[in-house]
């Protein structure tokens, strides 16, 4: 198998590119999150959403553990080969740790970041231990 | 004026933090670039995204050269704060510097990435120096 997509990619001095995850129904941005080659190439091989996580440095399947997996309708690479944009359906509705559709949900306001969007669905649900 | 807002932002090691500027009307996301403290500021002050130029090391007013100036219509921040959304205008319906709508016009197909939305405008008659 050839890897000349993966070596075209401009991976940044962590080995990582940033890959955005849009809802491919409503196009709403999901996400944001990062991927190493194995990641970008595990994506590909296994039309889900599979990233690199930065905090626990280790291969994160988006959804492994709340069942929040985003399946892969289409992936995209920008003009400088260092962008990544994947349109997803987004099983169960909710792409946030938080409980939200989507991460961005804090809105400026009077100078604050505030949340705007509500919370489908409690995190201690989604995360059950 | 506080800056407290500017403060909750978790900017990188680089002292950036990515912005992804999504087409308020047709929620096509059409690039992301970065932004330091000084260019985040300015966008909100400005109310049009200004962004770091990390190949030219300075501040780069979108649209300064081609006129393709993004009009700040919204702007959200992640869960992680360490992302930022804008809803924009994208004047002259070109946010690429190829000339097309938006960056993401790479798709991959058969192990290749491969330019699959058309130039709108020639980049020659973009930049005219």
């Amino acid at each position: 198998m050839s890897e000349a997509w993966l070596d075209a990619i401009k991976w940044d001095t962590h080995g990582l590119i940033p890959a955005i995850a849009q809802d491919e129904k409503t196009g709403q941005v999901l996400m944001l999150a990062w991927m190493n080659r194995e990641a970008l190439s595990l994506t590909v091989k296994e039309q889900r959403a599979i990233y690199w996580s930065r905090s626990r440095n280790k291969l994160w399947r988006k959804g492994e553990e709340s069942g929040h997996v985003q399946t892969l309708k289409d992936i995209r690479l920008d003009c400088d080969n260092d962008v990544i944009l994947m349109q997803v359906e987004q099983i169960g509705g909710i792409a946030c740790h938080t409980g939200r559709q989507h991460c961005f949900f804090q809105a400026l306001e009077n100078q604050q970041w505030r949340p705007v969007d509500a919370i489908i669905k409690d995190p201690h649900e989604i995360y059950q231990k």
